[in-house]
């Protein structure tokens, strides 16, 4: 609920349940907002232009989403920097870090791709945002010079890699070098880590036999060619003693050996996503259980994302359990979305009437639920505390990526929270596409019952999101770009190794 | 740094890292406290009576010793409760809670002994305190009426059990129906898990044997029946689904099986104490590699205590792997004091020069010792974040045990403090008995090494030790009792079994 | 197929696949027997006075069932020696092992039981027999007088304790004292682990709530009960460094911690018997999914046994991948039936009309289907090999309970064998109860469906079971009394420690 | 001691401890061998032409050792088949499996480089062998043609791949390729598990700073890239589900990998060799605790072998474990040694005065000593059974790679044996390289204490070795080539996946 005043403050918010990483304030906290910036939390009442009463529900910090995919030319259905990011503040999300990519494996100039990207994103987003790069080619200009430069002058310290696909993989050497140069540039390394022989070995063999169906996706890259690499870069980790972040982890065998790696304090982080909570393989058939694509055999296309959807609700709660037991230290949407009906989208897959499960774009659209899922049935359901829940969706990508004025509620910081409805004061619904604000036509999540939802999104002390009252209230200028410094988690468990100096 | 002005609030501390569970605020960061409680948090400042100037030392809660024995009497020698508390503030610890006991296991007016405790705190303690209750006798009176009573009259919400010491033992039987019955009034259960068959069985053959010097008493209490009675009390607990808190850990074993219980989502927490971070059993030796005993060869009894100090530097650093890996809930001292030179003290432990580690009092001083110790070995070297820190010595205690209003820096909350001095401000120094504020005539972390102590330790409000400018300031009516709520740690996997309904 | 000639050995067997524990002789072997005895194994024809060829079928040692309760005073309504041991060689076994037990806990002369137990035994066995002896009262009298003499003149090597039972329950203590006689007599220990006070307790609550049916009996005792006995008894193991056989196991969880102790070399040794691989707690409802108890829904108590059955599928699988990948030492009956339509027998658990469980005698009867559903459902389908089953059915019994002459097929050995028809050449069949040998008048695998069963059975030499022509052709005077040495599997990993010598 | 008198059988030996697998069987056993096979076992008395008492030693079946290089064209400076196979019956060694290599990458003919190799053997061994093939160019020719003829021609039924060394490299692609083909055709695959990549890396970074001494050997293959490359080809066997050996596996991490498999019932095997049991990598330093190279800087370079000796007698310790607890399948010695000084041996890896371990041949001699080190240190200090023993050295190698005739006692199977003293009987001695029979100037295992040795080695009924009278009794046209089987060692969990059939 709102109120306008004269006060102290250009904005107040009160009465809800203040929570930070580590702790709940009581209804009876105050949050005086100035000049896009937390100025002063109270016990005893503030005045301010604009009060917001949070009714008893829960006020968080803006939600982070540390990995999208916009506007990325190798994928020209996808959601663009001014699509993608609409979806943001209605979703709780008030800052993404999408990812610049180079033209081509060749271009070394990353710092123009990365000046060509700022382009497409200015005065396009509804959000905060940052960039991470992607490393494909790691020699010496890229680590000697480009990096370095990212680093210091555009605040980007984080890079991604592949050990799969084409295009991007990564031979360990490879991935050692840009480990070690990380290392002492503060970088943090975000890693796919999917073993490509595996996956190229079974879909030559799945060719031979014609089984290219959508559900042959998921046959085609096991859980076994994740916990491989898995085990593998968590060894490549342990060479250099340098964290690595293992992004979009989708098997309980995987998370036990990061969790095992965590117990003996070796920094290794896992990233996990929506769809490995809730969504099965049955969800890529023809003839699913969930739901039957009566009308259109090759719809199980919409769910092809790598790695792909797993087999059983047992893989499902292991997941799940690498969210509660503390495994996981980000939850991210991974957000990748191809347009479904569309010449140049996932219906490319099908040529002729004959579907090719490889030739479908692969990822899922994800931003808008990614903040309601996990409240839903995470907070709601006492699986996880509220502290959690901002550890994983707020404080840890914070933390992790360098965003020093995000993802928690203290004064200095900047005034993004989302604020959520009392628990029982909404009335649950059933989610279609339509009420969602990105640019593709379908949702993974359609159908699931959600029992809240963001009711305020606030980026920088503007409401950007009034569920009640207007809805969304940012416009595309109203995101800006976030510098960042290094990671302020877990580092390094000792000296560099002589032989690494 | 102090300094004195008008102004809006009684205190002001400003300029350094101020620190929560999850969070490090800059020095930037201005708390306003008014009537003992913050009542403000800005970054803008604020202006008090009273300013102190953090000068970029850490400002964290006061601590909480969540485990300390003080004015028991089955320990004449021991410390009271006021020479026991008068050591807390100039160690950083502004509350503390130690153990109404009943006069005998057939004593079943636990409610008459908690008042009696309580006559015995009245002005008495230089911090505040609550009280846990031990149980060795769980009838009905004692389950059914007094817990209840102590719970909603006194907000005694904390029971301890022991698996061993003949007065104290219980079977498993009688653990489970407490575990029952505690889960059923929202009390949190500590239990000593030490299995008291081998320790008895052990003990007679050394006695048969004559071999009865300290340093049998490790002997006698090998890892293995901390190992076993860990297994059986989180077995205890699987069956019941309710949390526990095993007390005093000192095995890497026990500790790793705590923590796969924790991976399992079962609600195990653990504690463990500074003697068994830097004490080995080398200690209890006349003859040890530390600090020869030379004129008195019955020295070693000084570091009698249960369980007893373990065998190697390997098993100290599983110990800190599982402070550092998160398995460790909460850091207690487990002040439990006799003093040496005493006819009921230490020396009872001699009689007519022949030793006897049984008839020696078990237990170490601690209150003093505790968060410096772990301040300079962990924070300072790196070993832990400060968050972590504050996790484990304030925060978690707080929530473990319902002190509502203690344990984090936010506003509303009691304003307890401890500030350190800044890295490298404080010439190092070595610690003897006599800078302690403590009852009793040594300590065992004499010799070791400081870098940082608290400077200033800050209860509800008011200085209570300022190491600079006159040291202790509080006096022994300073402290008050507090009422505590039940625990907001994690609590049951899911709903009570049919058979326990 | 038998034929008779002149020959130079009384018997000789030929063409089979002779196994022992590591390997399989191909059908070209000749075994040569005479006075009961293994004189020559050739791979030229040997001669004898009657020749067996086995025509291709597997040709193995004997089996040991060292786990049955015959005779015994408590359970009158039980097999005796006689109708116990007659369903011995119809069902491979050519060797038990009963337990001698005293006349009440107040019973200190061993030696009277065990004389008491060979009148009992004498003449009334159809196949050779040793004892056990168990122990409820480990006082100087049992531990220094009576096992030295029973080791020495009876050749009684191996007893049985209890963690469990009001009658037999031991103290951990208890349990220690024995185990460092045994370790110094070189007596093998036999532990039963599950956790009394968790059955008590559990017990009263169901008893509070009238939840007696049969089907109780298995909520009573949950696999947690035998989880926490077993790492309970494994660390006294340790305490000790002493071998120990943990019988009857039923539990993954518990057969992983003995699986782990073995790795780290601690000699631990596991039983478990065909109802863990078979049966589900789902046979004790009424109206259970397997076979509808339609008449009598008391029927349930057929299938009462400690360890219960446990709830699902999964947790047998559990037991089959111990028993496949080495944990399990030896696979024995428990062989402990009681009549169920008897005034004593299971009955009596049914009073007034109504049922309870504590009051049906425990245990199933197995000595006949216990090699022929090990044989059928793990050698026939590839689950293990013969080598692996020869293992566990009499080469490992032998090794652990000192059977010299008795366990594998080598020359100098007792002649005991058991013949298998070829792969596919019997065919299946279902077992009804009538086609049994023992005194009791269900039997718990009637129903399932059997692809092979003993040909020939032979003891010392003698056909004691020829299935095709005659049956049974033991009587109750072939059996007869072996005396055992010690254990030759791997014992102690070092020296006695000092404590204990 | 021998004797000579007219009898059945063309030698008899009796009087010892026969050893198989499973069993031992006692001295009153008489072994009949006529026609260089074991025709009888007996419990009474054979007669023979020639008589063997073995006075109460061990008899084993002869050993096995299934990995070792003989007259390869790649290392000009080493054993060939006549020198290496030389020292294999003063050893206790009967069977030999080296390796058969192509040309070059570019060479498919595999049959073409048998029949070759088989020229290079015939006539020039000492003892039995077999033939492996390398293969390092998995395509269609090797694969569908070369492989099968092998395999049924010539009886090669195994094959060894690399993950590492520039020529034998392979993919994961391509290490899955193999393996579904030998799962097709039955054939059993040894794989050299280390990772390139992490060697290559730390290979340049030594470069660069000039740390190339032998020790730098050590320091450029970690423990980690054994770790993650047996992790690796572990997940490809379970892609495949089909057996496969690790070799010389240095690492108890990677061992432990090994166990959790196999406990999984994944059919993983695992070999070791003396070395990882008895020498670190400080034997590579020039100042070396063990036995300062006083006179010889480069000394060290005699100890490089891959994967390279580990750093700490902790790691040894490690590997004991897994022979102990069963993880371990085969011990071979992984003989692949080069003269020291020789221009083409060891020496080669000093340039001018400067060392470079890569220039440095690999490999170190072993046969000869393989069998008295295991015995001595592993089954005369009791930290091995006898059988133990035999499974590791003789059986298990017999079955894994199909050598039918061999690695038992047992009628039917070749006369091959070894004879050790009784224990005690032997006066211990220190080895020297010219108490043996290879073709190289040195032994990493010179200055070992042996207590025992092989006093008879008997193949096919001939003495090959008689220590007491005459030594080397074999010439060089004893040996002959012996077709191999399929491995009867625990293969495939299950079906063939659909994707692979």
């Amino acid at each position: 609920m709102f109120s306008y005043q004269r006060g102290q403050f250009d904005l107040v918010i009160h009465n809800g349940l203040v929570v930070v990483g580590s702790d709940v304030m009581p209804p009876s906290t105050y949050i005086g907002i100035k000049g896009g910036v937390i100025e002063q939390i109270s016990a005893t009442p503030l005045t301010g232009k604009k009060i917001i009463d949070a009714e008893g529900g829960y006020i968080m910090p803006g939600g982070i989403d540390s990995h999208v995919h916009l506007s990325q030319k190798n994928t020209p259905a996808g959601d663009t920097f001014e699509s993608g990011t609409r979806s943001a503040p209605p979703g709780g999300t008030t800052t993404v870090i999408p990812f610049a990519i180079q033209n081509s494996k060749e271009d070394f100039d990353l710092v123009s791709a990365v000046e060509e990207y700022h382009t497409v994103a200015k005065n396009s987003s509804y959000c905060d945002y940052g960039f991470h790069v992607i490393i494909s080619n790691p020699n010496d200009e890229i680590l000697k010079t480009q990096l370095p430069l990212l680093a210091q002058q555009h605040g980007i310290t984080s890079v991604k890699v592949y050990t799969t696909y084409p295009r991007y993989r990564l031979s360990d050497e490879q991935v050692l070098e840009i480990l070690l140069s990380n290392r002492k540039l503060g970088i943090t390394t975000m890693i796919h880590a999917e073993n490509a022989d595996i996956i190229d070995f079974i879909g030559k063999k799945l060719e031979e036999k014609k089984l290219t169906d959508p559900f042959y996706h998921s046959e085609s890259r096991p859980k076994v060619a994740e916990d491989e690499a898995t085990y593998r870069v968590i060894s490549l980790s342990k060479m250099i003693d340098v964290p690595i972040l293992i992004v979009h982890m989708s098997s309980e065998t995987a998370l036990a050996t990061v969790r095992d790696a965590q117990n003996n304090l070796v920094p290794i982080f896992a990233e996990t996503c929506p769809q490995y909570l809730f969504l099965t393989a049955d969800y890529l058939k023809h003839q699913c259980s969930h739901h039957v694509h009566k009308d259109d055999p090759f719809e199980g296309a919409k769910y092809i994302c790598s790695p792909p959807l797993r087999q059983s609700q047992a893989e499902l709660d292991g997941v799940w359990k690498a969210i509660q037991n503390g495994t996981v230290t980000v939850f991210s949407s991974d957000h990748a979305p191809t347009i479904y009906d569309h010449p140049l989208g996932k219906k490319a897959g099908l040529v002729n009437g004959i579907p090719h499960y490889k030739k479908v774009p692969n990822g899922l659209p994800g931003i808008e639920t990614r903040m309601p899922l996990l409240f839903c049935k995470g907070v709601e359901t006492g699986r996880i505390t509220a502290q959690r829940y901002v550890e994983l969706c707020c404080s840890n990508p914070a933390k992790l990526y360098g965003l020093d004025k995000k993802g928690t509620i203290a004064v200095g910081k900047d005034a993004d929270f989302v604020i959520w409805y009392p628990k029982g004061k909404m009335a649950p619904f059933v989610l279609s596409n339509s009420m969602l604000h990105h640019g593709i036509d379908y949702s993974p999540f359609e159908g699931v019952e959600f029992t809240n939802w963001p009711r305020y999104t606030i980026l920088r002390g503007c409401v950007v999101w009034d569920r009640d009252n207007g809805g969304l209230m940012a416009s595309k200028s109203t995101g800006q770009y976030v510098k960042r410094t290094g990671s302020s988690m877990p580092g390094p468990m000792g000296k560099l190794s002589y032989i690494f100096e």
